[in-house]
């Protein structure tokens, strides 16, 4: 069996158990939390972690919201049904130290009153300055817990994630991807128990996957101009948020809570008109392309 | 007459005159142009102005583009036609001091193959902090304009204002408002040649309204605080730019130059979770809202 309402304890599990890795990879900042809860159904519990030692800005939310299919969710979901059940954990956190990424991961798992259901979620990292060595470490992580599960997972979401971190008018890629999914169904190759234990791995994963990139880098030291780059790039995330991530335009034009919505953006981000780029941040630019092989790339 | 030929060489030039008297009141920082094509026909010229002594980062930018409709254009602009023309002056100005307030301006002009026109517009202004004696003068400016060429147009055109620079996830107007029209045709009671010259007044206009807007409070002195509330109040501006101004969003879909169209948004913006505010910050956002009567309102 694999209700929703086993499907939220463990998401609850979940989040709880990310918060306590976080507050202790950060060692100095806590979780401050908000429970809130939705006119129409539902509620949520959003954490809020801000000028730590490692983050800078960051948010793990837990929601669990249902109700009526509003035309606007029929049209842009293409949703059949009357009623729907939504649960799910998000989670974006912004570092202070420039050569330390940003990183993102949503699961999420959605049931309509007509019986059907299905799993999303993703995980992807932004570094302000691409290392290929730690992209590299970080897709393996990613493929490691894909393969346990589905031989095609690792590299069918890999490329839907490219796809999705996307970011047209620039022409760039958020950063170097990950995996993101959506629309997963049981089928005879796998049940809906082990689609919710995929869920809850990559969430199991998340902390380790930061802690991973965060360990040394965070100890490096930067500069001013460093600093001004990490803004800029924060102004390409922000630019990526509002304009095309699918679920911060749906939540803000539905009602959805707007301060957890966009705990995502950073407490700064800065935009210039036609920068000047070093060679460093060129060589961080021409990574932030579809298509890049990053189990198999050289690193040196 | 009133052909498209003198229409794009009354915007250039209006552009050029707004450039001067920029420079003229800023004192210091001088606009850098550039100029640009576009594949499918077309092009215009950016001006940039940025690290003045009273704006920080501003944009006066012309362009004059045409070609086939895209499906996209036609779903979402709900064109007649296959082929269009539209030209127009857009500029956004965000100031060093917190004291003075961004502005935006734009004028334009579309034309379709099937001889179809009109003019669109609007000038508002977004003050960091709302002081009624100013938004008061800078609604009977725009007041006095229109009362030259239609009755109706300043009432019609606020309340236009109101809902088109409104941000419905936080339910806060962007500003004070200003004017907003679009699709506006010659008719019995005005002529094309009179709708020119209601848009070229207005530019005209937009010089004076910020010179009287910038010079006192230009000279007001602000603390951290100030400059932080500054900035916290741009990452609104962000957010409407990116979430739904149609200029924005319609030109970053549909291949626009990305640096000239990005060119509205601050050198930094701030988000904070659930910020504090002092009393005096929440006397601002208390005026952020529809309806409001400022040419009629009290001031001390």
């Amino acid at each position: 069996m694999c209700n929703k309402e086993q499907i939220v304890a463990a998401f609850k599990n979940l989040q709880d158990h990310i918060c306590s890795e976080l507050e202790a990879l950060d060692g100095s900042a806590k979780f401050q939390e908000d429970l809130w809860q939705r006119e129409e159904g539902g509620g949520g519990r959003t954490r809020i972690i801000s000028h730590g030692s490692l983050i800078e800005k960051g948010g793990v939310n837990f929601s669990e919201v249902y109700g009526p299919v509003s035309e606007l969710m029929r049209k842009q979901l293409q949703l059949d049904g009357e009623s729907f059940y939504a649960t799910g954990v998000s989670i974006v956190l912004h570092p202070n130290n420039p050569h330390v990424p940003i990183i993102h991961m949503n699961v999420r798992y959605f049931e309509m009153d007509t019986g059907v259901y299905w799993f999303g979620g993703g995980i992807d990292l932004t570094p302000h300055y691409v290392v290929p060595e730690y992209a590299q470490k970080f897709h393996e992580g990613l493929q490691n817990v894909c393969n346990q599960y589905h031989p095609e997972f690792y590299l069918d979401f890999k490329q839907w994630a490219d796809d999705y971190f996307f970011i047209p008018h620039r022409n760039e890629t958020r950063g170097i991807g990950g995996i993101f999914y959506d629309h997963l169904k049981a089928n005879e190759s796998i049940s809906k128990e082990q689609l919710l234990d995929f869920s809850i791995d990559l969430g199991k994963l998340f902390p380790k996957l930061y802690s991973q990139q965060a360990l040394t880098l965070r100890h490096l030291p930067f500069t001013d101009e460093e600093l001004a780059w990490r803004n800029y790039r924060r102004g390409r995330y922000v630019e990526f948020n509002l304009v095309y991530d699918r679920g911060t335009t749906f939540g803000l034009k539905t009602g959805g809570r707007t301060e957890s919505i966009l705990m995502s953006l950073p407490e700064n981000a800065s935009w210039i008109y036609n920068r000047a780029h070093s060679t460093r941040e060129l060589e961080t630019i021409a990574w932030l392309r579809k298509g890049v092989d990053w189990i198999n790339i050289q690193t040196s």
